[in-house]
């Protein structure tokens, strides 16, 4: 494997890479439990993290994450820009660009706009999610949260539940788990399961069951109240709660030991019931934590390439 | 006296560590008035200035606090966040904490909101201020200007004038400063004086010059123009400014070298006189000064413990 | 030359001042360069972003500068303030002057608003844009931006096209160029041409060509599209493209090599044609990476003064 020249999304990915990674995030999270959690790996390199989309907890979980690694770090976020002065996308990022950032993180709301940039831009892109399509580093979290319990993924099986067709979370997670020899259900009401979706590698369902049947990962999809408009994709959110949330009973079709997952934030009551959100079987903060130590790796990796990974990787930089 | 564990406000803390913060306080405005503004203490902690409410000086002043310490720190603020989204506080709060920070810093509309958390979190929480409950680090920058000038609060005559009953300034301060040895008076209009408020150790009047005469510092209260609402607990501005106003005939009453103070941000011409808030009398300015002070200081105590302290008030550290 | 305490406006700056920033800058734009972008030179001071007008890039730019040279930066924006609880400017200002910033960089609407404070307050003031008066660092990275290409100014013809009335850029960008010794015409509809503008040393056309005429440089104005107000200035965003617009055919009235600079945001299809502002002949990418070496060089020379940059200078401190 190469170094990473910006990371988009996971498809495609190897899982060489994928490994590299989950190592690196493995290891930063070792450098968050510290008394001193400063690395002075990534000083006087710098990260601008470009949101044109509202995010609270992912910019500041970047934010985080580059200042451990001792990286400047500068928001950007599209409500106060230029973009209300009829500047394109595409002018705001060069003049992003030219402030000379090593690493530009994009969040925005249109599929595909972190490849465009990226595609246009010299400095590495993070995707740092892309309306339906990819949101890369939550399925590195999702994927180090895993291994941290489980050790491997081969045989696993993961369940993903919610509105599929929308959620740029489980597209990645799909790619992740499938590349790392994972088997993956999905299921949703039948207006949110997207068409041909077995194509990656999943089975699909329209029932919450079948899907949850000996899962090992039970990851659940927060539901966008915003998709209850004009053409509602379900009923009413007590119906989507009753027929696809989480609760303790349903939780019983799975494994024993399996694991509760959610993106965050959650809607508690609707797709997951507060006992399970909140239960032993919940690892839904350490999944927050995780996402810290995963967008560690990342802006490591792209800042100081292959051979600075397998340096730290072998102790020498820590 | 063991070190905090945080600070949610200044009832019940003893006087042994009000004069520990106090003292490293001093010595945190040493620091400020470096050429190099900068110590090494904090580096690799964390801070998360988590603002329920909108705020600019108190925000900036444990930014600014954190800075000078070394910490990293990130500031969450509400109207951008996921409590839109519906989660509750308490997971928000979760998440946050999720970040792995040393000290969450909290200021929420709800009164006992950083209570709450703390009782729920398992990182350190300071209190920036919460509904009408308290404001702690206001105070501790009050007892220090106040100490600055007066060297002791034995014997001092302390008035506070204005809305007794809504303000978080005014009842942190009472604890402090009754804590500390002086005499407290209040006065406001009778609709802003809590009955029972003398259970604090105060003296209360419905009128302004007996909480004045021959006080050593007057503290005046902000007035907030939303109390002038539906049911309104003054009849207007004008009338407010006459009756309960400190202009500098006024302050004639109190003693020769009295001090003027205010938590900021004024309204100039109601609470108190341009005159007299820019006048000789007034540290109204130093209180901003020593406001980063008192919060580097307990950030510091939080941090380090009451060991680390001590090794820096003996100044091993500095 | 004496240090300087505070940039205010390039009024009034003489050329030995300028050429020092300019040098300074040049110097810090190497540091952009580098691998490791981070020099120690400003640690432990700090710099408060004090922005009464929204803006990002002036703001990232003055941000990262001061984080490139270790200074601590704190983001104060008027929105969110105390401004909207009543209080003046003045007072804002001072409460931020008592958090003991060494610099504080002042965006605000109105014309002499910056050096209102700094008459009144003891840190140094830049002024980062005020009303329709100065930009100072703007014009510092356009003079950059030129004699980076042309290596001097002596005998370059500078064209400024646009709202001249109204344009800070177009404002300090005459002072600057025409005190180190260019030659500046300036043009646009004549609403849009102050009257008098010749006392600046500039020659002034209400046609876009004969400013052009074998002009060195061509600095495009951006049209503010609320001038398209009540009283119009301008018929028509296409009427003022077509008259005034920099298009392929109208630039090659300038020099065959000359420079097309925009200060940004560009309304790309009025003020410029996306083929100019893109093609070979535009350096306005490189004006935003010269905008964070510019104000590198003020923060610089206001920190350290003049002892410190002739320092910095000769090397030793690079």
């Amino acid at each position: 494997m190469s170094g990473l020249s910006g990371l988009l999304g996971l498809e495609g990915v190897g899982a060489d890479t994928l490994l590299t990674l989950l190592d690196l995030a493995e290891s930063m999270r070792d450098v968050l439990t510290r008394p001193i959690k400063k690395v002075p790996t990534l000083r006087g390199k710098s990260v601008i993290n470009a949101f044109f989309e509202p995010s609270t907890r992912t910019r500041m979980s970047f934010e985080y994450a580059a200042k451990v690694l001792s990286a400047d770090v500068m928001n950007f976020s599209a409500s106060n820009s230029s973009l209300t002065k009829g500047e394109t996308l595409l002018d705001t990022a060069r003049t992003l660009e030219a402030l000379k950032p090593d690493i530009l993180v994009v969040r925005h709301g249109a599929s595909g706009a972190p490849h465009f940039l990226a595609s246009r831009l010299g400095c590495a892109v993070v995707n740092a999610g892309d309306g339906i399509h990819e949101h890369p580093t939550q399925a590195l979290l999702d994927l180090l949260t895993v291994r941290e319990h489980r050790g491997d993924f081969d045989g696993l099986a993961v369940a993903i539940i919610g509105d599929i067709a929308h959620s740029r979370v489980a597209r990645s997670a799909i790619h992740g788990f499938v590349t790392l020899g994972a088997s993956v259900r999905v299921a949703g009401p039948r207006t949110m399961l997207p068409i041909g979706i077995e194509t990656l590698g999943v089975e699909a369902f329209d029932r919450v069951e079948p899907a949850l049947e000996g899962a090992d990962v039970v990851m659940m999809l927060r539901i966008q109240r915003e998709r209850l408009g004009a053409v509602p994709l379900f009923p009413t959110l007590r119906e989507y709660s009753r027929v696809f949330g989480l609760n303790a009973d349903r939780l019983r079709l799975a494994a024993d030991d399996a694991l509760v997952m959610h993106p965050g934030p959650m809607n508690k009551g609707v797709e997951i019931a507060p006992d399970v959100a909140d239960g032993p079987w919940s690892v839904i903060l350490e999944q927050v934590t995780n996402g810290v130590a995963a967008r560690m790796a990342v802006l490591y990796l792209l800042a100081q390439g292959r051979a600075g990974a397998d340096a730290w990787l072998k102790g020498g930089l820590r």
